[in-house]
């Protein structure tokens, strides 16, 4: 019981906790973010930086990540029109988060067999 | 194009940490571990920690948890014997992207209305 006292601690930002990493960790979105850390790029350019990504699902993951505020979608206005995707401020904030991660996977996924 | 030069330096990785951001970003996993930094505890205490997770999603949360080496579950010789799940080192790694989702959440998810 004493080693949890802090928890309480935790509650008044567990939902927006909660959410974030879910948002994060949905199948594919942390793939996706991560290469557009690397800047803005075009459908096409983000779908061959995640290996086995599908267009269905990048468009899909493209929208929702929109509506989260996490990415833009700009039209530039050539000949022909040219959609470009880039974070936004709040996106480039998960750089932390994908570092951390890509470190920890790093650390722990290639060499370490599981824990028994 | 140029901008996204780098995106190649990452697809050594990309497995793992596809991965690994898909682990915790399992629903109601990142609060899980989230609470489990705090230290040991019961399952009882850990449900308790989680506001709205079930019973039956803890322990299945958990199992997957032990697999992936990030939870360990030690029974306790005690009368009754007494069951305690604690991180393994793997999952007290797990501290800097609960930190980073953290921080990430509080500086995004409360005040900003979505960047449109």
């Amino acid at each position: 019981m004493a080693t949890r006292e802090d928890v309480g601690a935790l509650t008044p930002f567990c939902a927006s906790y909660t959410q974030a990493i879910e948002i994060i960790g949905r199948r594919w979105t942390g793939a996706i973010v991560r290469s557009m850390l690397a800047g803005t790029g075009r459908f096409s350019e983000i779908l061959a930086a995640v290996p086995g990504l599908s267009d269905r699902l990048l468009s899909e993951r493209l929208k929702e990540l929109e509506l989260e505020g996490i990415v833009e979608r700009t039209v530039v206005p050539s000949t022909p029109v040219r959609i470009e995707y880039s974070l936004t401020e709040k996106g480039k904030g998960l750089a932390a988060v994908v570092h951390a991660v890509a470190d920890w996977a790093e650390a722990w996924t290639p060499v370490e067999p599981p824990v028994s």
